[in-house]
């Protein structure tokens, strides 16, 4: 780790104190160098779907290499991405979403990562769970903004509400940050939640941004994007999961008309461009014969849910609310430990199964829970299984 | 252009109102829509080379698709991208820099990002040239921290000195941006000058930060790195411009030991990792063949730069130093014009030349001066010498 403590010219940022490391990559790591040793690890940590990326998309990434498609494109994006991504918002929720107010992005990292710059001043208070995304609370943090974390449990579907909110809203809060379907725990927002949390950030004169990076890999029926609710909200997408192209690094964000020529400014900053070939690629993603791809994949993620849900139950995990969306579950460890990254390390040394300490997520009750993400196979969710049964027949997971 | 009047939910964050944009891209646009009215442009604005990316590194791109290589990478990038690169300084200056120390990034533009943000506090002072690369400036304002403008001429080859930054250090001064070679002067930095410019850093306690994304594409004989000086700089550089990737989005950047831990935390959570089929693709950009093709190149870029020199001298254009790296030139436009952008309109729309005004490159003279980038065919470089001359005959360019 740095040295903060002596001020010399390398000394970093103040602003670094508050970034922190990913504790899944610390698993990921050590699960790795443990297979380098010989030992079999089932990975249950990364946030990775297990498929390598759908064969029409490969083949146009291929394509367009082939052509020479290698130079910069515009700031935001590829014309003819921007147009097919508003056409995904016709046919998958009849939405009219002008291509004009959609900026294609390095990932959503670069998409939250250019909003919070765009959005935020220095003092700026920002809503959001806890549990949550930990990149959100860093990417508001780097403008000078301040994550203000609202805890939240299963009682209330570990989503944001007005009470909360208003619970929780400072003088200084100008921005709620939600997300559904939710890293860690797999929940989603209902068209009525939606509109109940805009209509708070309407009276209260703040930003609403939703992380909508896990639609798609859904498990309920005709889950809402918050650009129905409003064209005032701040939407980001991306191509990594449901679209199965994490290494591509590519995302979107949808802004309001008022905002266009402010985020082109700063994409053409920050970026310049998003990968070329990873937009011409994902020309294909929303065809025909790549959905039904996609779709098979979903069946599977959702096969998997039933099952690694059932054998958590089993075990005496706390499963209280079932995922909704995304490939996590977010499982209370009350019955075995009130030490998640113990508990982790146990697991991972011991039994040879990685999943993430609730740490990673948040501080509220974080360090009772951990989170499993079935991205792995049906397979290896049975090995998985059977060393969380061992796992827990000896005892060794208590703290 | 966004409102900042009216202080709505909606009003960006006040930092916007110093990110400009790029002029260039408006004349860029402008020179689109001229040719799509079926007009002939000379493209003199763009900083993008016009070749493909060659052969070699687009085979290994198409190869690591096939191979199904679209997983995210660790977040500092492919081990052996990153010992590919410490072999090309050991290979090109004589340098052995540990793989640990190097990072690959999207692009030099998440480089440039992360470093800003990892270096600078609110309120801290970056020494740099004025006229210089305008997304410095921008990066260092999305740190809160402020671009302190050194004016420079040719005199001092439009290069910082000890002198010059003795000038204008203030209190607050904390770090010295430096490009060699420089955009848009096309000049670059001896040994010699980059060991008094470290001397003065390390004086007065400042970070010295390099941008070398033009290494490779210079003119000289044993262009220096700022790394052959010390360990304790900070070097930023990128596969775009002497390796042709400007589409992929790769850059790197090193970092001194004791930075290593934190770029790592800062380059997990505001990019997760860089694209995964460019760092297989960049994997053969050292390879002896594919350098064969760089090196035709840059004797290439050579050639215009000696042709596009003497037709601008020529014609009354003032040169005063010859481009020593990079792709640009420079040039006074005092024989023709106080104005910039009206010169660039003039010559854009009645002549069909394209090129970028000064005032994008800073404020020092900048309205007196346009960047010629040779980044186009001799051929065209032709093309765009009689049609300069017409312009020049013609009077028109006059303000």
């Amino acid at each position: 780790m740095p040295d903060f403590t002596r001020k010399t010219s390398h000394t970093p940022a103040d602003r670094m104190r508050d970034i922190n490391p990913f504790r899944v990559m610390t698993v990921l790591e050590r699960a790795k160098a443990l297979e380098g040793q010989g030992r079999s690890i089932v990975h249950l940590e990364v946030g990775e779907p297990d498929f390598v990326t759908a064969q029409p998309i490969l083949e146009a990434g291929r394509d367009a290499l082939a052509r020479g498609c290698t130079a910069y494109t515009p700031a935001a994006g590829l014309l003819s991405l921007r147009e097919a991504i508003s056409g995904h918002y016709l046919r998958q929720y009849g939405l009219r979403i002008s291509p004009e107010r959609i900026f294609v992005t390095p990932g959503a990292s670069g998409a939250l990562s250019l909003l919070a710059q765009m959005l935020l001043n220095p003092g700026d208070g920002v809503l959001m769970t806890d549990p949550g995304y930990p990149c959100n609370r860093n990417y508001v943090r780097l403008a000078g903004a301040q994550a203000q974390l609202v805890p939240v449990t299963a009682i209330e579907n570990f989503q944001l509400n007005a009470s909360l909110l208003s619970q929780h809203a400072t003088s200084s809060t100008r921005s709620v940050w939600l997300a559904s379907p939710a890293n860690p725990t797999g929940t989603v927002l209902s068209l009525q939640q939606l509109r109940a949390l805009h209509d708070w950030c309407v009276e209260n004169d703040c930003h609403l941004l939703v992380d909508e990076i896990y639609h798609g890999l859904d498990y309920t029926e005709g889950l809402p994007t918050a650009l129905q609710i409003s064209d005032d909200v701040f939407v980001v997408n991306s191509f990594s999961k449901y679209f199965g192209m994490t290494g591509w690094r590519l995302g979107w964000f949808v802004v309001p008309d008022s905002l266009v020529a402010v985020s082109n400014i700063l994409a053409q900053n920050l970026f310049i461009a998003a990968s070329t070939v990873a937009q011409h690629a994902a020309l294909r993603a929303f065809d025909t014969d790549t959905r039904e791809i996609l779709e098979a994949r979903r069946l599977d993620f959702a096969a998997r849910r039933i099952f690694l849900t059932k054998v958590l139950r089993e075990l005496g995990f706390s499963v209280p609310v079932e995922t909704q969306g995304a490939f996590y579950i977010y499982a209370g460890i009350e019955a075995f430990s009130t030490d998640s990254e113990h508990f982790c390390k146990v697991l991972l040394e011991d039994f040879g199964v990685a999943v993430t300490p609730g740490t990673d997520f948040g501080e509220f009750e974080s360090s009772r829970h951990v989170r499993f993400a079935f991205t792995t196979s049906m397979r290896q969710l049975e090995v998985a299984a059977e060393r969380l049964r061992a796992a827990v027949l000896s005892g060794a997971l208590s703290s």
